[in-house]
């Protein structure tokens, strides 16, 4: 038997939470937030956040394979065919054919790359600084610690899994 | 006078911080996880994360003006006309002269609409969920709290400010 009067009422709609009672919501808009602030703060350099976190990759690890490279930045194929032929384009990357694997393609720097780079530093690191600024010190340790148990335990989820050490 | 032996020592750069301890990628990195949960979560229904956040906000408001939804989404004209072309094609809503304002759009809901919409809340719901099922109950509070906070404080600096209560 149905309980008395409760039968009818709609349960209520997800659709129905306020966007910022809404992670995901939120989540996509701090995204937005901080890829304005670093489009904002390297206004003179014409780079794009990923552009930078592909150049750095390629900086931290040396010469390295292009699907490599993509398995690293968490990008799909396609997207990282995309963002290294621009940077060729600029003069910033180097390729050639990876002679352990004549399909291959492998990626490095040249020595503008490392120059533009460079320049690029401090902007990246001023949109990460502003991107987190409206929390006192204390909370953004550990907003960065909560943001990166959720990536590292949730990595295989997204469609690009990172290789995490 | 510089100090001894120091002078030449390059400053330690950004870029060589490992990927994992740059909130600005661990954001987008986030995002993309949660998205792909979504994509996954609602396979059968062919729905973005956006698209489920407009027709929300159209169902939470009633019929509304296109740039006002723009506004309430968070993103540009352009984008949100993509969107609301979509919905349209579908048969989820309704377009309509703002007769106060004979160059404006009024967006609706069509009953199509409104039952896709209810078809794919639990999808969301579930998204929602395990984007932060990695944290521990009172975790995710001080995380979704926190990120709330991120982006009401720092919304004007976003390319599309939201309107926030």
């Amino acid at each position: 038997m149905k309980a008395k009067g409760k039968a009818h009422l709609p349960a209520p709609l997800f659709a129905d939470t306020p966007l910022t009672e809404r992670v995901g919501f939120l989540i996509r808009r701090l995204h937005q937030i901080h890829v304005a602030l670093f489009v904002q703060e390297a206004a003179e350099l014409d780079i794009t956040t990923i552009q930078f976190t592909a150049l750095s990759v390629v900086h931290q690890r040396g010469e390295i394979d292009q699907s490599e490279l993509a398995v690293h930045v968490g990008m799909d194929r396609t997207n990282v065919s995309d963002v290294v032929r621009r940077l060729l384009e600029r003069g910033y990357m180097t390729v050639r054919v990876n002679p352990e694997h004549g399909r291959r393609r492998l990626i490095g720097l040249t020595a503008e790359g490392i120059a533009f780079l460079k320049k690029a530093d401090r902007c990246a690191q001023r949109a990460q600084e502003r991107t987190i600024a409206a929390l006192a010190g204390p909370d953004r340790k550990v907003f960065a610690a909560l943001l990166r148990h959720l990536v590292q335990e949730q990595n295989s989820l997204g469609r690009s899994p990172l290789r995490l050490k």
